[in-house]
């Protein structure tokens, strides 16, 4: 299994902070070792750093960890192999480009005799059955609208093949446009939003604390989104099995069965 | 105007040493200073490392300075921003999946009145000429052929796509699959074969030799293609304006002019 982390907010906002936690926990404070990666929206563009050494111990992390990109949309992975072996291209964040947008996905799960029969216009690099279930998403956004839909038909789509995928097993993971980010929980996911008024945060996987007071503005909204919650004195929600979330501008748009 | 750098080897080599000179163009001993991006081949996977800021002066950067990745194919480019805003979804190189392999392209040069017609399967981001060529030519290989055609085929059909576009300007470009390198040449493009017996290299744009001899097998191949040559002491050839080249294992596998 793997786990998950997501960001979404409503002013260009750096990860640093929950990275640092959530990167604990690929080899050091749990057993998530087997390769990371995290992808940020900065604007249309989207950046990906990724690695196969763990993100506990890794060059490419230290540098994600004390390097701030601002972005509205963020989605990081780390990963304990089940489905495909230790290798780059089986490696999260995945990212495929639709309607002129990078779409980024990452998965936390198994899905079991998943063969979907795909037509060539997205085709999987490595060999999990995320990458799979990605390319079977991508599909059938493409096929189901040849220019990009208003967001509650795209949300409608994602839930139904969210529901559609979870019949092959676990299925929680986080796909994002750079507008929104879209989460489906099949057994653990978590989030939480911080706004105003801003309090301090202390991680869970390290000693480590932020006082959001001094690094934040009034109208400033971050949603949170993680397998695991990432602080201890916070409230953290936990998303439903079966539920499918929404995230907006650091705001849940809509939550709902995945069989909506 | 920008510059390129691609490396195609035999066996798995970083590119610390060419890239250390070459990012010194990004802002320091030239002025392509608007962003730089570097696209490396890792088994079926790639990674890629870009940056709005100044490659010479980049946090980024630094990191792929002194972090050797060995690969068999690595594209990379520093930009000097002629069509499209400073942006990261300008910023080289490009990444698209065809055939379930990642393909990667990065352009120098300006294109006018280029306005292909695409059927929406592969589509820009941002708004370069660049982008656009690229998208063109992914459009061509998966319409030209439903699965994954043999290297032949790929190089006549690249080759004609080269010709093509060239006909509406500058149009030095990269791409690479991981298993090939093709290089078109428009104004300016040269490469280098570092084989046994080896030498000393000493960079043009910093004040930095490497012993070849030191670090090598007598069966390694590398081959380094770039704008301008990198170094002072090694016989570059240019690529002729119209030329294509296919590069396979550190080798020259096909030469010939675009019209091929």
């Amino acid at each position: 299994m793997c786990q998950l982390l997501g960001m979404n907010c409503n002013v260009p906002t750096d990860i640093c902070f929950s990275f640092e936690g959530f990167s604990q926990r690929g080899g050091k404070t749990d057993e998530h070792g087997d390769g990371w990666g995290i992808s940020f929206f900065e604007g249309k563009g989207c950046r990906t750093f990724m690695d196969i050494n763990p993100s506990a111990d890794s060059v490419v992390s230290n540098l994600v960890k004390r390097y701030p990109i601002k972005s509205l949309n963020v989605i990081a992975h780390i990963r304990k192999a089940s489905v495909g072996e230790i290798k780059l291209e089986n490696t999260h964040p995945f990212v495929r480009e639709l309607w002129g947008e990078y779409w980024v996905f990452a998965h936390n799960g198994d899905l079991i005799n998943f063969y979907p029969k795909l037509s060539g216009c997205y085709l999987p690099v490595g060999d999990t059955d995320s990458e799979l279930a990605f390319c079977a998403i991508m599909e059938t956004l493409k096929s189901g609208f040849s220019a990009k839909p208003d967001l509650s038909q795209l949300y409608a789509l994602l839930c139904s093949q969210a529901r559609r995928i979870s019949g092959y097993g676990s299925f929680n993971f986080l796909i994002s446009n750079g507008e929104f980010m879209f989460a489906h929980c099949s057994s653990d996911l978590h989030y939480l939003i911080r706004s105003h008024p801003f309090s301090e945060a202390q991680l869970k996987d390290l000693d480590m604390t932020v006082d959001f007071r001094t690094l934040t503005s009034e109208n400033d909204r971050v949603a949170v989104i993680a397998t695991q919650p990432l602080t201890v004195n916070e409230a953290w929600t936990k998303i439903a099995a079966g539920e499918c979330c929404l995230f907006s501008e650091g705001k849940i748009l809509a939550k709902s069965a995945a069989s909506c």
